[in-house]
Order: C-alpha cells, then sequence, then structure tokens
C-alpha cells in the first residue's frame, strides 16, 4: 500500500504499527525516528525498521506514510520540524490520545498537497518502549478517524484501509467528539486509577506493605492502570483539561451520592446502582472488547482457570 | 484434619473452598446449605457437597468445621439459627470481607465450648454462584484471621493449618485493622469502580454504545470489577462505613489536588504523581499478587501476546 513508512517515535504503539504493518505486507520500507541513542539502537536490533534517526525531518524525506506514535506534548515540534521535508501527496498522521489539541498543533505546519488526517487506536498495554509491541494489538480493535470536512477523499480511504487491514475496525468522527468519548473510556479510568494508588501509599494507618501484600481483592488491578507511561498520561491531560474536567465533576457528583448512601446505611439505593452497573459489563464483553474470562490475578504458570476448564 | 466440614452458602468462595479441601485431601465429608432450591441441586449436581440443606441447623449437625460463605448481611440470621446446634469443640470461621460487623453479629450466638476465629481469604473473581468455584483460588493468595485475645490457640492453630493446605498464607490482625486495610485495597476500588460505570452510563453526550465500543482504552478494566455480586457488595458497604468513609475521604482530596493541577495545566504535579505510583506496581508485582504480562483485554481464543512469546 505505501513505498515508505515514517514512525516518529517507537515505543509500545509506533512498534505495534511496525510488526502488525509487515505481518499483512502493507509497507515497503519503514525507517523511524526517536531522540533517545538507546532505543534507535534497540529498534534497528529488533528489525522494527530499517534505519533510525535522531532527527525526524531525516525520517519523513521520502516516506508516503508518516506515523506520529510519541506522546502528544511532542506533536508541535515534530510537525514544525519534519512539515518542510513532507513529500507532496503524503499522508501525514497519528495515533495520540487527544485529537482537538493534535490538529491544532499539527494541521498548520503541514504543508499544501501532503494530507493530515488525525487518528486514535484505541487499544494498548500498560507497557512502552520499543520491546513492548506487538502484531495483534490492533486485531478487533476500534481505530478512530478525525479527518474534518476539507479532507481528501482518496486519503481517507487509504489510510482506513491501512488500519483495517492492521487488524483494527475504522469509527469517523469530530475531534471534539473523540475528546469528550474518550475522557471517560480512557482518561479519566486512568486519573482515577493513579489517584487510588498514590492515596494508598500516603496512609498512616495502614502500610505500603499491607497495600502491596493484600492488594488481590482489587486494588490490583488498579495499579496496573496506573503503570501506564507518566510522560504520555501528562500529556493527555494537558491536552484534554476540559473534557476531563467535565467527566470528573460528573464523576465527583456521583461519588457524593453513593458516598451518602453509605454513610445512612442505604442498602437499597447501594443494591440498585452495583446491579446496573452490570448492564454495561455485558454490553463490553457482548461487543468482543473483553472476555467473560474471570480474572484472579494470573501467574507466571499461567492462568490455572482457563487452561483448567 | 476434619471429619466433616458445612458450608453456608456455596457461592465462589465456598464452592472454591470444597474444591481446594477435596484437592488437598482435609476434610471426610462437606455438607452445605443455601436458601435457593436452585443453587441447592446444583451444588449437588457439581459434587461440591454430599448433601444441602435448605436450613443452615440441620447442616451443622455433626460438623466439626463450620464455614459461613453467605453475604455478611446474612450473618446473625446463620449465626442465630445454628448456634443451638453446633457440635462442642467445632470450630466457627467465615470468609467475609468485613471483620468488626462479623464479630459483633456472629460472637454472641456461639455457645461455649465451640471455637469461633472470624476470617477471610483475600482472594476472589468478579463472578459468582456455585459454579465460579475452583481449587486454585486460594494458591498463593493471604488468607487473614481475625482471632481475638480470648480464642483458643489449638483451634487457631488447626485453622491456619487447614487454609495453608487449601493453599495460602495466612496473616494474623485485629479485625479493626483488617477492615481499615480492606477498605484501602478491596472496598473503595470496588466503589470507585461501580461508580465510573454509573457515570459512564448517564452522559447525555456520549451514548452507551460509545463508552462500550471503546472501552479497550482503560474503562473495561473497571466494568470487570463493577460486575462483582451487588448483594454481597451493598453489604461490605453496610458493614464496614467508618473505614470506607475515612478513605474516601482521603482518596477525594487527592482527587481534588489532581483535578487542581490538571485546571492550571501543572504538568510537573500530574508527572510526578504518575511516576509515584509506578513503584507500588513493582510492589504488587515482586509479591506475586499479579504478573507483569500485559493486559489488553484477552479474547475466547486466549491471550495472543502471551501464547505468541
Ligand atoms: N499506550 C497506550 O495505551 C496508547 C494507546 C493509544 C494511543 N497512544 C498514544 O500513542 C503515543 C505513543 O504512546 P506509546 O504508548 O507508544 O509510548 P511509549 O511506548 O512511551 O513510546 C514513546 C516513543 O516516543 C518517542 N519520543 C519521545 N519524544 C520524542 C520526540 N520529541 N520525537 C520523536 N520521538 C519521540 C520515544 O523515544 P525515546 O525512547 O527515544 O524517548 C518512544 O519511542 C502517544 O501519543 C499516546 O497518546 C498510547
Ligand atoms: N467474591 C469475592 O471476591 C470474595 C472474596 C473474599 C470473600 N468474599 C466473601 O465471601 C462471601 C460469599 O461471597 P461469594 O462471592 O461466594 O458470593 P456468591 O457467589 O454470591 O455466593 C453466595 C452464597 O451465599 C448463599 N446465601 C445467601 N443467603 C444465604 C443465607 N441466608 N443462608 C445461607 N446461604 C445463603 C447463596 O445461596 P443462594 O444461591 O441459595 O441464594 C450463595 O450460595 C461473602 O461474605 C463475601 O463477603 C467474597
Amino acid at each position: 500500500m505505501f513505498k515508505r513508512l515514517a514512525l516518529i517515535g517507537v515505543g509500545l504503539i509506533g512498534s505495534s504499527i511496525s510488526h502488525a504493518a509487515r505481518r499483512a505486507g502493507l509497507v515497503g520500507e519503514i525507517v523511524g525516528a526517536s531522540p533517545t541513542p538507546a532505543t534507535r539502537e534497540r529498534a534497528e536490533e529488533l528489525g522494527l525498521v530499517a534505519k533510525m534517526y535522531a532527527d525526524p525531518a531525516d525520517a519523513v524525506r521520502g516516506a508516503d506514510l508518516v506515523i506520529l506514535c510519541s506522546p502528544v506534548g511532542t506533536y508541535e515540534a515534530v510537525a514544525k520540524a519534519i512539515g518542510p521535508h513532507l513529500q507532496q501527496g503524503a499522508i501525514v498522521t497519528d495515533v495520540g490520545s487527544v485529537k482537538c489539541a493534535v490538529v491544532r498543533d499539527v494541521a498548520p505546519h503541514v504543508p499544501e498537497g501532503v494530507h493530515f488526517i488525525a487518528g486514535h487506536p484505541i487499544a494498548g498495554t500498560e507497557q512502552s518502549g520499543p520491546d513492548a509491541g506487538f502484531a495483534e494489538l490492533f486485531d478487533g480493535r476500534w481505530c478512530i478517524l478525525t479527518p474534518g470536512d476539507a479532507a481528501d477523499k482518496d486519503a481517507l480511504a487509504k489510510l482506513q484501509e491501512f488500519w483495517r487491514r492492521l487488524g483494527s475496525e475504522v469509527e469517523i468522527m469530530s475531534p471534539e467528539h473523540h475528546d469528550m468519548v474518550l475522557a471517560i473510556t480512557s482518561h479519566l479510568p486512568h486519573l482515577i486509577a493513579y489517584n487510588i494508588v498514590n492515596t494508598a501509599a500516603h496512609l498512616e494507618r495502614v502500610t505500603d506493605t499491607e497495600v502491596i501484600k493484600f492488594s488481590a481483592g482489587g486494588f490490583r488491578d488498579f495499579t496496573r492502570i496506573a503503570a501506564s507511561d507518566p510522560v504520555m498520561w501528562r500529556d493527555v491531560f494537558l491536552n484534554n483539561k476540559d473534557a476531563v474536567l467535565e467527566m470528573l465533576g460528573r464523576f465527583s457528583e456521583d461519588l457524593s451520592s453513593l458516598q451518602r448512601a453509605i454513610r445512612f446505611g442505604d442498602g437499597e439505593t447501594l443494591e440498585k446502582l452495583f446491579t446496573e452497573a452490570r448492564a454495561i459489563r455485558r454490553g463490553v464483553i457482548h461487543a468482543n472488547q473483553d472476555t467473560p474470562q474471570p480474572d484472579f490475578g494470573r501467574r507466571a504458570t499461567g492462568d490455572a482457570k482457563v487452561t483448567q476448564r
């Protein structure tokens, strides 16, 4: 589909795109750029790219597809640096977890005749770096594109096909709506997970050792989410402030009413709210975004429940 | 170790105890009690027990070990019903997720010469009912016992050995401290998970379909926790009010300061807090309470990442 793909950043998402694009035979050659020498060395060693560059401008020369895969806080500088070196007719896209800020930061630096279409694959793990990627990451997941009205129809169709062949289904929406949807399905969950882990770490009456030892009662799953990359998430919150604050307001309002129900021993309200939450869970399983397999904290020996049944 | 084990309630925890006790050959005979005919039938069909009774008083006759495995809100009535029928020298214990309220509700109904020692295995999944249990549930997990000073030493030693042979490590603490530790490691995480799922379900600007479709960004993991049994959790919150409200206060305070950092674009504070959260995660993995395997929402075909590596 493409002769030369340039990945700006080869962490979890960039390296997974490399694996998945090679699995499907979508690109002739892949090159990359990243600031840290160790990352560049490792990306070449793993065969993720034919060549890594320190300067993203060098990586995009001659590329007909450029994908920004670094934290969103770096996009403006990257766009400024690569702008003058982009090839006519090339498609520039990204994978950033926010979209309004990305369109605002990147679009002005993309020259006429180059097609910029912002995107975001809704797939990930809590790990990062070039070793974290794998080809199956996008399989059965959604990729959201936020092209805007002026986007080139052919470029959009080609990018959609690219994501489908990486394993994803594609959904088109506005950057504004994307940021609202992701604020509740991804940004707020991460914020809350980070928060409870920090609350637990600073108690006087319960030690960190106890928190860790007895984490199998639920806390464990929050520590997993809170293990995600701090710089990536800092940039997400700095760049999706309004939607996150709106969702956080709703969350706190609802939490206050749960708190009230606990304080006054209102079991009926608690049971009703807990029961309603199950319907959404059934939807998630039905939509194939998780399995009904129970989770009890897998161990190095594998998931006993799954292998046993 | 025991001639006759009576399980009052054979849901996830009761059925798992049956599996694990039979795996280790710890008991001669197992009987059970539960109010719903369908559950009684299923428990016998699965061979979890030799016989199920509708009345817990019938189940405990002749039992030298009695374990309460029903929601904690039922304990007082159960204790009252079984009290007069308990065999001299028998051990009575429980698996309830709170301990002060259980000691308060159960102890007065246990006659002289019968040893009551409250307990709580820190292990579980989000599923419930007699089909949900499996022998490995307690392997490598902790079981907390809260015997109090007056407890019989021999009975305590025997119960500790029982839990070790079910696969667990045993920790002794006071009911008060248990309730504080579990408020942060289990009760608050569940409350927050239920809350965000409900917040997400009642938005005007994002539909339920969108919340479900794009849940792979983090929300998915919260729906899993929020799939736990509503009655069990209602009883937990009604019976550990003070500790939960204390932890909730701390959580909300911390969340307000994160909210402030987002509002004022304070990236330094955000990155610092997110980085600190990683240390606790490393502790959880080091303590074998979770694996470092990345989670990306397993599918029915198995965990591609795990099988692939
Ligand atoms: N993780 C997820 O679950 C997920 C899901 C969907 C989308 N995203 C989005 O995907 C993007 C990357 O996330 P990730 O999880 O792949 O992060 P990651 O594993 O931490 O990788 C980030 C990569 O960006 C590179 N980088 C940093 N600054 C750069 C710069 N100025 N120019 C070029 N490259 C730079 C890093 O290189 P060095 O090692 O050399 O510093 C590294 O290779 C983010 O925008 C994020 O919002 C993440
Ligand atoms: N789930 C966890 O992760 C977890 C972890 C540690 C401890 N615990 C504790 O373990 C206990 C059981 O939880 P679970 O997850 O096993 O729940 P579950 O799967 O919902 O099972 C509850 C069982 O209790 C029975 N029951 C209900 N009312 C009863 C009564 N009045 N007398 C006798 N039996 C009665 C139910 O029988 P019917 O079907 O006939 O109604 C069912 O067999 C709770 O106290 C909970 O706090 C749970």
